[in-house]
């Protein structure tokens, strides 16, 4: 019932999201211990892609176990209440479910790469992403580096809307809500 | 390697920063399948807090396995290279590992959510939150309300430090760049 009333899978709006905010949550179980990294991403042909170095705990994990939820939200606001329970959050977030594989394709890896650097440097560079380029891609501190796909067998959306007119703001108080409001 | 240089666990740099970040990212393992939730949280004597709904998935699996990884990040802007692949981003970030537990004690809901109303409402409320309000908490909902801890039995932080000169801005260019700074 209260997942229910969050739970609204707007495939545009979901598209709009995922490609507008910068930084997802990627989800990995590593045996029963969960692991969850801050990464930039792209979301392509309903697959969120990124890049990372070829070992540490990441690699490993995703090795032993492909399973993966990447969660991208954003925090809107805190909405007040003269009820402290009511105070809640507006946000919009998604999860994203699936396997992860490493994307062996240098087109589809230099494709994935390339929106990347759209994305987070548009019209840094004048030319585009040569293959060779990200067959030999390695990171500032020199870590080889391979490119992931998450393909999305299952997406969720939740939503709290912010209600303008309760937004928090420094100097708020009950009071003057109350007065405002004198019914409640 | 990669890892170390990055690893910087300054207890007080983690702490101001675990007061000050507003969202964190819940990482749960149902079985193998991984799952991440945005949440509100407040960090208070080495320990998370959180509340949430009595039912629901994420409730459901914090049963089946405690064990979570809770993550806080912060992305402080893009940097650019004119290498491609030297693309990085400015961040700190921090990981909090352990187990979740159900807080039954009233005096230490209150205090955990007296903490959360100053953080996200600051000055909003002139009375103390009561224990009697925190032990019926029904959010605007309806659903009842329980707070959880997760004590930090590793903590793990990392950091990309933001070049200031090189952080990316609309209009940036890679030739502006390498004009500027011919020798490379």
């Amino acid at each position: 019932m209260r997942r229910e009333e969050k739970q609204s899978v707007n495939r545009q709006k979901v598209n709009e999201f995922c490609h507008r905010i910068k930084a997802g949550y990627l989800g990995l179980a590593d045996g029963h211990l969960p692991y969850v990294v801050p990464l930039n991403y792209v979301w392509m042909n309903d697959c969120i892609y990124f890049h990372g170095a070829e070992e540490g705990r990441k690699q490993r994990i995703i090795e032993e176990n492909p399973q993966a939820c990447f969660t991208i939200a954003e925090d809107q606001g805190t909405i007040t209440n003269p009820v402290p329970a009511h105070t809640s959050t507006g946000y919009y977030s998604v999860m994203i479910f699936g396997k992860l594989e490493i994307v062996h394709d240098i087109e589809e890896a230099t494709k994935s790469m390339q929106v990347m650097l759209d994305k987070y440097v548009p019209g840094y560079f004048s030319d585009k992403l040569s293959k060779h380029h990200v067959s030999s891609y390695r990171s500032s501190k020199n870590s080889k580096t391979v490119v992931y796909r998450l393909r999305a067998e299952q997406v969720t959306a939740k939503e709290n809307k912010l209600i303008d007119e309760a937004l928090f703001y420094n100097g708020r108080t009950r009071e003057q809500d109350l007065e405002e409001r004198p019914s409640e």
